[in-house]
């Protein structure tokens, strides 16, 4: 049976953990590519072409804007970032699955865009571990931190409009419940059912 | 976070393999309780009460029907055969997961009763195959075998009534399969939502 792949959106308030998490499913299924975002922003020292990122133009990017082709993208201080639509469809539709790991305001853009993918919410144990994190990473100053810690609980209120949610307690078991999520999604009866019932109808 | 056990329905033609899978799947899970049936039928030798069946007199069965005590029952020649409401509704609110191995018509009686199961529907590779294992059963006259296979097919297009379908070509990975779909309902939104928000509301 022909199955579309999967667009996996694993997302979540800073902090949580979904970068591991992603980084070590990655790891585990070489099969799943990872989405390539572009941006306007320059290269950093070891950064690749079509591999960290798409280094564009401000003018390409603003223009792709425009010709409707991101899934999502984002203006941080004076650099776009955006998820490129058809890199994406076109791997999805080779069959292969794509993951996303991204902030919550581009998921929801994506969610709007392409319905059919899989959003995943990756939660902390508990607020104050979430806190914890933040301030062992030793980067940002004290009203980062607050400011940071203030986002994190309005955003876990947005977790209403994703499919699954992963308390972030122990990497492994994390990347294990993400891995039942997407094995679980390909037996979904909604999104396969003319498939089968062709491919059984066929044999008649 | 307190989540209410999951009432897992595994359902599908005669001849998919159904049996097979929950056997291996109860093995692997120790943890998952399987739903014991009431009939009015005599107990065979070295069947138990409690254990293989709940076996009760007609008149009782006939008791618990009128009082809707079951999640479903049918009734096969001159025999009673459901699955007793109670017992399943206590395993799941203690949090333990029950499975049901049931035909599709109870399985729809079951979804009436109890939207929240998932319901999962077992598929043979093919309808070939599936012919096939009927016949090395060899329990059945040739009348008996084309009158299933021609239940099958029917009964197949009753898939979309299902949350997920397994195909079951090998019972090793249709068992993954159907331990995925358990995993990750335990990680749905739509199911835990307010117990999420609660558990990191009540930190602040």
């Amino acid at each position: 049976m022909n199955r579309e792949g999967l667009l996996i959106v694993v997302s979540g308030p800073s902090g949580a953990g979904k970068g591991t998490i992603c980084k070590e499913l990655l790891n585990k299924n070489k099969e799943i590519k990872i989405s390539v975002s572009a941006t306007t922003r320059n290269p950093r020292e070891g950064e690749v072409d079509g591999v960290n990122y798409f280094f564009i133009s401000k003018e390409k990017f603003e223009n792709m804007i425009e010709q409707e082709e991101f899934l999502e993208y984002a203006r941080v201080y004076d650099n776009f970032y955006g998820t490129p639509k058809k890199a994406v469809l076109d791997t999805l539709s080779e069959g292969r699955d794509v993951l996303l790991e991204i902030d919550i305001q581009g998921a929801m853009q994506v969610k709007e865009k392409y319905p059919k993918g899989v959003f995943i919410f990756i939660l902390p144990p508990s607020l104050k571990e979430l806190k914890d994190r933040i301030v062992k990473r030793g980067t940002e100053t004290e009203e980062d931190i607050s400011k940071r810690f203030g986002c994190a609980i309005s955003e876990i209120e947005k977790i209403e409009n994703y499919d699954y949610f992963i308390i972030n307690k122990d990497v492994e078991r994390a990347v294990y419940e993400l891995q039942s999520i997407i094995s679980s999604e390909k037996n979904k009866v909604a999104r396969y059912k003319e498939n089968i019932i062709k491919q059984f109808k066929e044999e008649l």
